[in-house]
């Protein structure tokens, strides 16, 4: 098969690779048919963390199920199948506690920008897509794999409730998919935080009722004069800095909540401050698998479309060019065909 | 009127001062039933905080209404009332979400160690004790002010649930009301940290099913061998150091919450470490009145006895000693009788 493989900073290369196999009695094999590039693939793309060896990509896609091992029960071949970036069993305690990216046997998926994938783990992982979908719908159902289930985790942390105010630090393609879960949870109100003309079209298209382009000090006295004075009761965290991180708490009210999805670089939370807010905090690797069978419901049902954040379409072997049009800002979210 | 002042650390008096008035028309005056002295008190007595000039000592009270502005209605003099440390007015927005400790009026009350007692947002701050009840219920109904109230935020933060695993860091009267919460919030299993026997004893009376006297990294081990590798769904905060916090945050499952009350000394958390943990966090000073009548209701009707955290009672006029014992550890917590 060929699959996507980056030999250095910016050196992305579509090439020929063994076939993947079955090793273990619980993985499957997918035959993908859509996968995508992921924000945080920039980090190796750009260098920012050190690439090491040449190695395989990806970790979102939807695809059919090609093989499965012995002890692969929940699903067969020829099924449409969603799974996270996170491979987990499904029925260990930090599973059934909802937390299946702390699974006891986990594996981080690393190999899905390519025409065939290995899936550890595949009966707890995978999730069977029912009927013969629409194939209008494969954006959409392929964000379930991590960006539309990361900002609904970020809508859940932060605890959004039905006629609440929350606003949304990060105007990527998970900040944008938090939006849209925070208006699926009933939110009344949902401030979305960006200063990119594409990106505020698709929040207002996503639900949300108020634009901040201001940031740092600036954009919390914004959403404190959007809310008399008061502060959001739920605030979506999806940058990771640890300027969006402070924003992101003081833009809260106190006993509100912030989920945080953007990995932390260089947070640092004071004890004193976090207990004089009174603000709770969630975040983490989102737990995807917990919420795929809702959310491929509401995308069959047609109650959402988190699928418009894919503003690029290409073959899958001209995915250089996919990693190259999100790194200049080109593509919000790039999806590759095989 | 009498009242208790700090001239230095250590230095303690029961001296004549102004009985206090009505100043605004929120205000009520409180003829003090019951007082006592707090952990944090010892802060200023020990000099860990400065001390500055003389000044009065105390913030929780059981007392009855001797006089109420003109916009005081919901109580009336001769009633016995129960207040948090905090004054609100119970209907800002903060305290309509049920973060009175938040008020936009809010101020700390300090001054409560005395005969009588000026009781700022009087209508908001006091809640009424129905009926003509029991003295012997006295010393319950005194920790609702503030160690009781904020064991059960502990608690509330730390989503305890029926049937659930609580971890309780820190045996003084906070932790120990926080095991009593634990149990009236239907935990199954509820872990107490302690290693002084007259505390492990209460501990187990008010419902815990496991001593656990290591603290650090052997303490954590313990937790993880008690729960399986698990860690526990829920754990209470009630010390406020650096070693404490951690060891909260270490011995709380994936997806687990940490209710902090313990004011931080020192304590910084770091972002990355925080999402890998998946744990949430809620803290700060304890909106004890949101919690007032139904606790209330709890110490009327016999279901839970935290008066037991007294273990000693002394005469207001021997607060002196009373501050002695407490800092010599020769008592959990002092009653105060004017």
């Amino acid at each position: 098969m060929r699959a996507t493989m980056i030999h250095a900073p910016g050196d992305i290369r579509f090439e020929q690779r063994p076939d993947p196999r079955i090793t273990e009695p619980a993985d499957a094999i997918v035959r993908t048919v859509a996968t995508c590039v992921c924000g945080s693939d920039l980090w190796s793309y750009r260098g920012i963390n050190p690439v090491g060896d040449p190695h395989p990509m990806g970790h979102e896609y939807v695809g059919v199920v090609e093989e499965a091992g012995r002890d692969v029960d929940t699903v067969r071949p020829g099924q449409l199948v969603i799974g996270s970036f996170i491979a987990s069993d499904n029925t260990c305690p930090h599973c059934r506690y909802g937390f299946q990216t702390a699974c006891m046997r986990r594996e981080a998926m690393t190999t899905c920008q390519a025409e065939y994938i290995r899936i550890p783990q595949a009966g707890g992982t995978l999730v069977a897509v029912p009927g013969d979908p629409d194939p209008a719908l494969l954006p959409s159902l392929l964000t379930l794999s991590d960006v539309m289930g990361t900002g609904w985790y970020a809508a859940v942390a932060a605890q959004v409730k039905p006629g609440g105010t929350v606003a949304v630090v990060g105007d990527g393609a998970v900040g944008l998919c938090g939006v849209l879960a925070a208006k699926e949870l009933g939110a009344d109100r949902i401030i979305a935080m960006s200063r990119h003309h594409d990106r505020q079209k698709l929040a207002l298209d996503f639900g949300a009722t108020d634009l901040v382009t201001e940031r740092g000090d600036e954009g919390v006295a914004r959403i404190m004069d959007l809310t008399h004075g008061v502060g959001a009761d739920s605030v979506l965290e999806c940058v990771g800095t640890a300027e969006s991180s402070a924003q992101a708490r003081r833009a809260t009210r106190p006993g509100g909540s912030v989920g945080f999805v953007g990995l932390p670089h260089g947070v640092e939370i004071d004890g004193g401050d976090l207990f004089g807010s009174m603000v709770g905090l969630r975040g983490g690797p989102a737990p995807v698998r917990r919420f795929l069978p809702d959310l491929i419901d509401r995308v069959l049902s047609g109650r959402m479309a988190p699928g418009k954040v894919f503003d690029l379409t290409l073959p899958l072997s001209e995915v250089a060019e996919a990693y190259r049009a999100m790194d200049e800002r080109r593509a919000i979210k790039v999806l590759l065909q095989p």
